[in-house]
């Protein structure tokens, strides 16, 4: 599969919870049923920016609202997949500050279980769908680590 | 003292550690100088509204950009007294979503130490100096309690 046919709307997902949970993380925002008939594939393809168009992106001034909310969905999908994992409910809180520089925090309980500077926000994507599938899932182990080490701060209200 | 007379620039500010952390966040923000003339008092006027101003404040639209900063300082300082009373390192993170709602959440290490919902934000603001430092001070309280309780997570990077 070449990068250019993983962009495209016409490819099978591959199978992973994470893409999953971003699907459910989507379709429920999809209140007037808009996108009833988009399929899988369709839905995500927004996710998928190869290298040559990453390259191609200007990365000057405030990044759309659009690709703000992209962001936002993809780390929720990561809290859903932590919450089906391990049972503790896990939000994200994204904070931009300026020019696609920002901060993310992922949350269970009183722990901080992942923490991210983001930069060149404007570029924000996946080569294709398997790996938004395991960086996804990846970011998803990390928090879970450290539920794992702290987890009395990861049940406190 | 009175309401009015607290919110006026000419009062002395009541002796507080947290008034003065607050002014020295806002102090480095002055980078050319602008306000080294400007009363101690001065400085922190805008956080004092009193009951009456609260309440004739309109609540509607989103706040602007000058209020969210003054909350964002508040909190700054709450952080920069955390760090004078353990030693460790702590920083908010606020997000706004709509009209005057949002959430902040200060963390030290992979701890969070406060969390808040953010309401009416529109109305942010202290009857007076010695609410805002004592208000200010129990949030302190708040985060060092958490700090105690889970000081592994809280040393963590």
């Amino acid at each position: 599969v070449t990068q250019e046919s993983t962009a495209s709307a016409e490819v099978e997902l591959p199978a992973s919870p994470f893409l999953k949970a971003l699907l459910a993380i989507v379709r429920a925002e999809d209140t007037h049923g808009v996108w009833e008939r988009h399929s899988d594939a369709e839905l995500l393809k927004e996710f998928i920016v190869t290298k040559a168009q990453r390259k191609a992106l200007p990365i000057i001034g405030d990044p759309e609202p659009e690709l703000i909310d992209r962001i936002e969905q993809y780390y929720r999908a990561v809290g859903l997949r932590i919450e089906e994992r391990t049972g503790c409910m896990s939000s994200p809180i994204m904070k931009m500050s300026h020019e696609g520089f920002g901060r993310v925090l992922l949350t269970t309980g009183k722990l901080v279980v992942f923490a991210r500077s983001l930069r060149d926000v404007h570029r924000f994507g996946f080569d294709d769908f398997a790996t938004l599938a395991s960086e996804g899932e990846k970011v998803v182990a990390q928090a879970i680590a450290a539920i794992e080490q702290f987890p009395d701060a990861a049940k406190a209200d």
